[in-house]
């Protein structure tokens, strides 16, 4: 498992590399929810999402090979790598699926990246560049089932514990499940950690029921950046013990929270970065009374005209 | 004078209804400065810009008649009174000229006042707004020369210094000079305070030439936030006292500015609220060595889709 002392580590590791992305705190008016949220406004990091922080402390905890490194994605991970990869001076092969948005294959491509789009899912451009590593030797660095990459999204629960010590709930999306993972491992049961995945894509709520990693579907909105078929095994027996509950919305109010962020916010945040805040606005996660609730909104890569009703 | 009694006054009568918006640290390398910046994230404020401070601490500093509010406005202004005016319960009349872009004048609307759309620049949609104040009654809310609207833009200074306390210099766009003359008021002179406008809206950096406010062209892309004829005469002797400088940047840096600010931090700025940073980002302004730099990311009010280059 992810300890507590390997996120301080990361944290320590990746900080002249990453942002400490701010606060917003929204009084119980302002959403129309009747109690106040503190957002934590992660899609502010370098690359618009938090895979900064696992990638880099992946690249930074290993030697890297003459071949660079390479990793499979939906997109903000690739983005991540890719930066991540360039900032240290070394090479990057990213593959994502069809499904993942041009927006994020262009970015990829604009960090120095090679992209190569493969599969229908990331299950299969990850089987792809597994095929690829086998031949060049470059180091993959998984999206989330790894656990220098656990220990670096941890860093976002170690820094929303700093700058709001006293929340009693947090609310993350997600997909593979490396961010909520390691803020679960940060937090330990001192803050009730909640789940938030799209109907479309159930994999930890489907884990949970299971009581393992089991196959889920990958649809929907968000599938592009919390469409992992599968959560890690590594996250797994963290969800387990730490992570409160797992809640599920639908795609109607993903888009409803992604146009209310920019209506109140004028924040742009894409479908998963959106995913969190929609359990609260659609009332699929109610808070006990006196609860203090924070939201990760963790990701931006987006075109803004689909987002914002100007 | 305002002075900062007036300003610790105003942020406890505005507390209730204003956010305290957040900064973001930005490293040396980040905008390629070769410098640290710090940006005070105002555009994440109400309406997507400063000014409810300074209409919340007017309506709150007086009985409102039974006629409401009145305002001219290039729209940011009148999008804060008609918000502040909703919130308190009373009714707004706001006057903006044809340069107004849709997107604010639908915003306005939007909150519920009514919308006069009269005249060609800020100048004569005053003069019309005022026309119809002598025959309503109603309490006219000056969008820049008015003792309460200085002290309430000035809790931007007085929040500024509180979250980062060792800033030397603070840039700061300037149009009628009610944002830069409260902040400079709250300063004193303990830190550089830098006005920056358009080369097509130049009207402090023309009245500190001329050691009077004088009338001054007004045109370019960020005209309808910044274009004030002439700035105010309450905060003229504050800036003769204590603006360190006024700088002008052309509308190329300013459109440069909005790319990047999406670019790297997946923030939509408005050309009034990107034209402090792009003094720095053009050179217009070169801080000195060991300087220690605060921007004021000041406005969001725009199309994202004129903004952002996906």
């Amino acid at each position: 498992m992810v300890s507590r002392n390997d996120i301080i580590a990361a944290a320590a590791r990746i900080r002249p590399y990453v942002r400490h992305t701010p606060l917003l705190h929204l009084s119980a008016t302002e959403l129309g929810l009747g109690f106040p949220v503190t957002l934590k406004l992660e899609l502010l990091q370098h690359t618009a999402s938090f895979k900064p922080r696992g990638a880099f402390n992946c690249l930074l905890s290993t030697d890297l090979p003459a071949a660079g490194v390479i990793a499979a994605s939906g997109g903000n991970h690739g983005m991540a790598v890719a930066y991540a990869a360039r900032t240290l001076g070394v090479q990057a092969e990213i593959f994502v699926p069809t499904l993942t948005p041009a927006i994020k294959v262009a970015r990829i491509a604009g960090y120095s990246a090679r992209v190569v789009q493969v599969g229908d899912t990331y299950a299969e451009a990850l089987a792809a560049s597994r095929e690829r590593q086998a031949a060049t030797g470059a180091l993959e660095v998984h999206a989330y089932d790894h656990a220098d990459v656990l220990a670096g999204q941890g860093t976002v629960g170690r820094e929303f514990e700093l700058d709001a010590p006293g929340l009693t709930h947090v609310l993350v999306a997600t997909g593979g499940g490396g961010l909520i993972g390691g803020m679960a491992a940060w937090y330990s049961g001192s803050v009730a950690v909640v789940s938030v995945e799209p109907e479309g894509c159930p994999a930890l709520h489907d884990a949970l029921r299971a009581e393992e990693p089991v196959e889920a579907r990958v649809s929907g909105l968000a599938a592009d950046s919390l469409g992992a078929r599968q959560v890690g095994k590594l996250m797994f027996p963290i969800a387990q013990t730490w992570v409160a509950g797992a809640v599920l919305v639908p795609d109607e109010a993903i888009a409803a929270a992604q146009l209310l962020i920019w209506d109140r916010l004028r924040l742009v945040a894409e479908p998963g970065g959106a995913t969190a805040l929609a359990a609260l606005l659609s009332g699929a996660f109610r808070p006990p009374d006196n609860a203090r609730v924070g939201v990760l909104v963790c990701g931006a890569n987006t075109d803004p005209a689909k987002v914002a009703r100007t």
